[in-house]
């Protein structure tokens, strides 16, 4: 088992350290106004100057992470606080949250009422204050944590209306938010709120489980509605990998067990038997979803499902998971990464034909591909 | 001419009586709670039972149309009274403005910080008020118009800031929807301000023509960015017979002209040479789209195409067009028109395969489709 894995892993720190960071570093900071260009081409040219917040902060995260864990390189630190004062300056409005959009040169330009913009914001103050240091931006990652729980807790704060029509439902993507930003703040932090955050987290997850197909659904509960039927085969793996780093952390040998078969169950129903590729998104009741794109093959759930393979299978030592791996590395390798230009393409129609040339856009920055790539690196 | 024209038309009037109307009076209408039931599947199985104002408004709107223009059958009067009712209790919200989705029940589910959901309540009103007769219904509907063109003028009236980064735009979509009004205003009214407004419109529309390629483009001015580059063949092809409509009304030869270039343009750059059918967005100068939908091939561009056409060949005779009528109408009924259980499908990839099964969403209802047919009976 072990010489399987480090083959995989050793070709995937190749892949990261000559292919998929050479791309970002030289395609994509902005030296002149801060941040980072995040909709690139093929060959890295910029098609639009914005600046989307999700993507800096993601980017300023990943950088000082590169930095903090794989290697103190320079120009990844350099990198990342590029980044890191962009957000600073131009991210937040007036009353502490954060746009999604800003100009090249950080004037507001699109308000999303979401939480998203923020949590990125704020784990990449986080990561990056870890590199520098600096207590004052570690603040102000800690204080946007407890605006962000609120936020989601009371929508209305985000002036996302709440109407009798659509009662509350637990989102799979901010029960995993919160606990990914749990998980980096207990790691600096003695603060007991955190693990009992994340203790939170794995069992609000847990809600969301469909044990007829032993999987994560987007939505609970799992009403007989378009949101109650959605399942995201991208989501179900990456929060399943969150879930068994929390488990490392608080062992639980049936939640463990549970998760694996999270991790199964997403990659049987997920995958195009025809065509092969997981979808983005399903109805498991056989409805139409409202989604266009729901057949779609996007390069990120195949990135969660990569990692969540490889942790899989070295946790548990069975050769199935060799069988996934090797299923999911040759259709990752063969439709979305470019030996050509370095990085990855990210969108193929059900068939598995490209549908874009793009590297990047206000969605794909330098995130997915080489935080899968570094996670793997731990098995070298 | 007339010979070929008359064939299409006939067929079309036959389609609109025996299978389009049918699907949705007999799948769509919910006796219970009143309104319509959008969210179908091929056999017309409701997969979701939320009622979506822009189609409340919509199928209102091209019931009463039915009965004010083609006959005035009964069950087209109460299928469209269903609805009128429905929205007039339901759709607006305590400011006046219109919901995006409410429960079955009516209750508020979801708010667009855009004016199409009033846009189409407007028009349904209108149009109802027509074959009604009721006085109070259409003050309500005239009402709005003027609402609707502040709250365009002034989105911060719809919750949707407006950020020094996002300059103020021209969007082709709403020039259409204002011009769409005034001239239902128009023909009932003889307020010369919804005459000044449709010439504005057309004036407002033609700043969005780009010579070089001879379309409209989707947002004014033509900047270099994603915005200033979005074609949306459908738009372009959907504006110009409105503009036609508008000049039938003011009669200008040079403009004339003009728009059915502008028909012709669409077609030539919207249309895939290697697959067949409209596009759904394309970036003119060559670069990746920010929509993950683009090549995908929509019902509705083609339906806007196929009238635009049959306009543009009654208007000029000239037989270029009916090489496009054929091209259109054979792509059309071989991918989107559904012989089995009636109406069209919606969806298709690139290549031309079905991505969906469904006959309506929260986005299609009974509209473009009946719309087209309708308007095409003129030419029987």
């Amino acid at each position: 088992m072990k010489a399987s894995l480090q083959t995989y892993a050793a070709r995937y720190r190749k892949d990261l350290l000559e292919s998929v960071i050479p791309f970002w570093l030289k395609h994509s900071p902005d030296r002149e106004f801060g941040g980072y260009f995040t909709c690139l081409d093929r060959d890295g040219a910029v098609y639009d100057t914005r600046k989307y917040v999700w993507l800096q902060g993601r980017m300023v995260w990943m950088f000082s992470k590169l930095y903090n864990e794989l290697e103190q390189r320079p120009e990844w630190l350099e990198m990342a606080n590029l980044g890191a004062g962009f957000i600073r300056r131009y991210a937040r409005d007036p009353k502490g949250r954060c746009y999604f959009s800003l100009t090249r040169e950080g004037s507001p330009s699109f308000y999303q009422r979401k939480p998203y913009a923020a949590v990125f914001v704020m784990m990449g103050l986080l990561e990056n204050s870890k590199a520098t240091g600096d207590a004052e931006m570690r603040a102000e990652a800690v204080e946007l944590f407890w605006s962000i729980r609120e936020w989601i807790a009371k929508p209305e704060l985000m002036d996302r209306p709440v109407f009798p029509g659509s009662p509350a439902v637990s989102s799979l993507a901010d029960v995993m938010v919160v606990a990914s930003m749990a998980m980096e703040l207990a790691a600096i932090s003695d603060d007991p709120r955190y693990g009992e955050i994340m203790r939170e987290c794995l069992a609000a997850a847990l809600l969301h489980y469909d044990p007829q197909r032993r999987i994560l659904m987007e939505n609970s509960p799992l009403t007989d509605t378009p949101e109650g039927r959605l399942f995201c085969p991208g989501s179900s793996l990456e929060v399943a990998w969150f879930l068994l780093h929390i488990l490392q952390r608080y062992p639980d040998d049936a939640r463990q067990r549970q998760v694996l078969e999270i991790i199964e169950g997403s990659l049987e129903f997920g995958w195009d038997g025809e065509y092969g590729g997981l979808y983005y998104f399903m109805d498991v009741g056989g409805h139409p979803t409202l989604q266009l794109e729901s057949s779609m093959k996007l390069w990120w759930p195949h990135t969660e499902a990569l990692y969540s393979v490889l942790l899989a299978y070295s946790i548990s030592g069975d050769e199935k998971w060799l069988l996934w791996l090797e299923r999911l590395d040759t259709y990752a390798y063969k439709h979305f990464a470019d030996p050509v230009y370095g990085e990855w393409f990210a969108y193929c129609d059900r068939q598995g034909n490209l549908t874009h040339t793009l590297k990047g856009n206000n969605y794909k920055g330098s995130f997915h591909v080489p935080r899968f790539l570094l996670l793997s690196t731990q098995f070298v």
